[in-house]
């Protein structure tokens, strides 16, 4: 029972709550959710400003092979994002500007890939939203077999098929279906208790004082003194 | 007979082919040449955008020591790109603002080197393209002999003097003189095909069909499945 | 006597010393100087174009944890530079949005921080100037003692407060305070000569020529043949 | 619900397969498993020549602080192995002599770490096997919450509490427990085929021949010529 | 008054409070110190077992050349440790057999370095007690100038001549010569405290209780349960 | 004419003149030949004191795909030196003990692989001689064509079929076929003028004085000064 399989159906969150992380972004969200599910920073988007949020779909590719992403696009609904482990560490470009195209056409948010991308001026013309490990010309062969949705860990992170990702120039984040609302709910009031810091913050008023961390500082024994040595 | 030595002559190749290998690019041209001289993913473009093609003039270098990159520009001629190479890793920033100009003056159409650039925010504005290992203010000597059109590895490719270097956003290739017909033509063959299959993903036909992929996934017992566990 | 602690006077360098630093930018004033005080180039600009020199107000944090940033702001006047290092290697996002927000409210001209930022959308369309490490959405907490004010390694260099900071797209250059009125004599001195041989190189003369290079050359023993082998 | 937790109960296996696991060893289990629950290599042992297997308590620690180790051995049980995880990368020396040495007296078989270790020559000198990322003598705190006994990412591999893990030499494997009794049939069959196999290469023999390459050569276009160029 | 030089005279330390820094070794004198001074892993003993401290020579040499090292015997007294660091990242072999032959022939206790070494298998054979970050059989030149005995940043952490340098198998701790008295006296205390800790620990009375930390756990909100989900 | 190929001649060195290369050892030789040919000190002993040399046999495959490295096997001669480039990087564990039984029955002297291996446990109570990358369980399949006995780039360095390696505990060196003899002649007076070296400094003459670096010190500006400020 260790053979490789593709999995058609994931479930898939509420849109509505799903476009509501995407706002929010990554670091909120994560913050919210008690700092889980933070994809490695290695990981990087192509181009600035873009942001996304949506269901994964999964994948497990032998490095340097992208015959799986291909059959993932057999199991993506319009929204979806698709999440591409590999087996062992690698920068091959696994995706290019033909796989877009197609990714595009069914749909797909978009591409996190703990691995190499090619034709990024393609991509980036496209604005076609990936974060990568690596920019890469190496193409890849479709010969070898791996899985679709099946849970990965991709950039140090376990993503399971329908996890919602988030991701934004901060980087990618995997929230659990199962907390998408939970990180809603958290994510809107600390949102709003930004939002208050950070007029008091714009206005001058120190951190030090919101926090009461001179208090703090004080019962770790941190000294104040005037001048140095 | 290991001495250091700057080689004045190199062979270059027909203008016409390397223009056309210029607008294929680095990832095209790269599979229809049977993946061969890629320069390591770790040489970047200091900006975005830029695509050149061009006869190598090759440098070997200490670290730490332009001297040779100053004489190899007694080497150059319009068109040519400059491939620097040096004997143990380093980043410090080798070539600034100030050669560059000197580049520019005598038509080199960009440079990749295996080592650190500095004044960056001036090449950018100069629009001089070059795709380095790093940036750093660190200057160099010009103090230690080296060798100018030798044959080199670069970011772990083999160069050798008059090969044509093909640079973009997907990175930097190194085609062999004597394959450049060659790469031509398959490139053409290569990016002809790939406009058709552009038209077909787009109108939402499968790679899977295409490639005839579902197929192969059956020989190599993927399994499909509905629902996962 | 190995307590944290919190100083809060730093001297300041002449404010118009301090703008001819960034005017001449990092890479002629770490020449300049002879060679001292670069941070190594593992810092970035979170984007292009950015250039700032103020005098440092120094932070050591332990990993993961910025009570020690907010309590830097109680010692900050306009126009400093906040330098922050960890005392071990961490990639965390340690200052986002609400941070860069506190900071700008009270003039702080920049941040360098051997570690991660966060919220990037936001510090880039704010042009809050940041050199970093990283870019992790992953916070930190408030929790544990640092100094501030105090001599810190930062990115490989040693900084003590006071010394002024420049910063720019090729990195960043930590000049001693005792060193900042002969570093920018020698600047002027430098980009004076420069800008002569800019003409020079722009004309067309090569820089074996102006730096009498062919000599040096042919005494290294480095031979000039026409053709390679 | 996202709270931390002290899971005290972890399902163990059957002590006869787990020590059938180790005296095969990770590079054969590996490859009977189908190649799944690698760690990646940058997990090294302290010293050669250990080889351990048992069941997995898991730690999520935050970086810089043991307090979960400390706490994960009110969970443990003779023959199992400490598996830690931390949220964000960290080399500080999580685990010294001192808790080596609690671990031990528990009956602890080994450690497994994605962070660093101090000691080591106490550690070596009490011969406890240990697999870590790092060696640094930078201690850590006590003060931080985390989990034990929920599933982690671990060095790139998802390890669920229960599941046995496997290390040696080539490094760390994780045997997800459902997988435990085929991993133990297939690894056999496997090492009975290279018994047979080592037979016959160290007769002369070649692989070439047992494993029929030469046709699989031919078939894949692969050119033999009797010199080069 | 930037330039290079070379300072004769050492402030040297008490030969009896440094053999007990080497005795309590680096992971106790750090801790005892209150976590200062730790250089970065990243160096590694090239041999397992050494153990030595002594006052530091410093070395700042540009990187591949090693002129500097060879000045610095002119300033080194029996049971002195040169910590030689580099003004740019380099793996270049900068001390082989013959150097480390000659610091024997004066006394030299050791060798700390932020580059590499070279003759390894002679070095090990010597028992010659040495750091580094890499071994490379690339060799140096002695052309280029430096300094000895100025405050130089080796491998993270800033070293003034004088200092004490303590290594063994957990890396490399520089302890200001102000405070080696302390760190003394300090690490005695430490030491005795873990030998107490010890004897518990392996009587297998639980870290969680001697250090109360299942207080700790509770007053931090983590939960206890019997069972995962 | 860019298919795949193995060629299965490959030109060898006089034995006697190779032996003595592996007598002088790495560090050596590779100064004596002027500085050319030493691989990347990424590559690694998997256990210390070995120390080889041979004729090149080379190997270039795909990451992940060791068919090459089998088919290889039909080419060596007892003596030989496998040399095993891959066309990306990768990690993963292409040789094991199986292989190198075959290896060893064929008379191979040595394996080295800018790639991992794994049953280093076997390898070393084998004592076979191999220089690696990195060490990982994860193997390989064997189903991807390469070539054997083309020019490669192996850890930076390029290597022809019947190049002479040789590797030791500082690394890994490629002597031009061309340059063997002028090796072993100019080993032989380094070795000799060592010799004499090591006597003096032994017993206590500095290099500073051997090499007139005191002078040399004086031209270059250093000041010699009695104390620091």
């Amino acid at each position: 029972m260790d053979g490789h399989r593709v999995v058609r159906d994931v479930p898939r969150g509420d849109p509505a709550a799903i476009e509501r992380l995407r706002e929010y972004g990554v670091a909120t969200v994560y913050e919210a959710l008690g700092r889980l599910g933070l994809l490695q920073p290695v990981l990087r988007p192509i181009c600035e400003g873009m942001a996304i949020a949506g269901s994964a779909v999964t994948v497990s590719c032998p490095p340097g092979d992208n015959l799986m992403i291909h059959l993932s696009l057999l199991c993506c609904r319009p929204g979806d994002v698709l999440v591409v482990a590999v087996t062992s560490e690698s920068t091959d470009g696994m995706v290019g500007e033909l796989l877009a195209t197609s990714m595009r056409a069914h749909g797909v948010a978009g591409l996190v890939i703990d691995a190499g991308v090619r034709d990024v001026a393609e991509l980036r013309s496209m604005r076609f939203p990936v974060w990568a490990r690596a920019i890469s010309a190496r193409g890849t062969t479709k010969a070898s077999p791996g899985s679709v949705n099946i849970p990965v860990v991709c950039a140090g992170a376990a993503v399971h098929p329908g996890d919602v990702i988030v991701a934004d120039d901060d980087g990618v984040l995997c929230v659990p279906q199962s907390r998408v609302d939970d990180a809603v709910s958290r994510a809107e009031e600390r949102a709003g208790r930004e939002d208050k810091t950070r007029e008091q913050l714009a206005a001058g008023v120190l951190g030090a004082d919101i926090y009461g961390l001179r208090g703090r500082a004080v019962e770790l024994g941190i000294d104040f003194v005037d001048r140095g040595p």
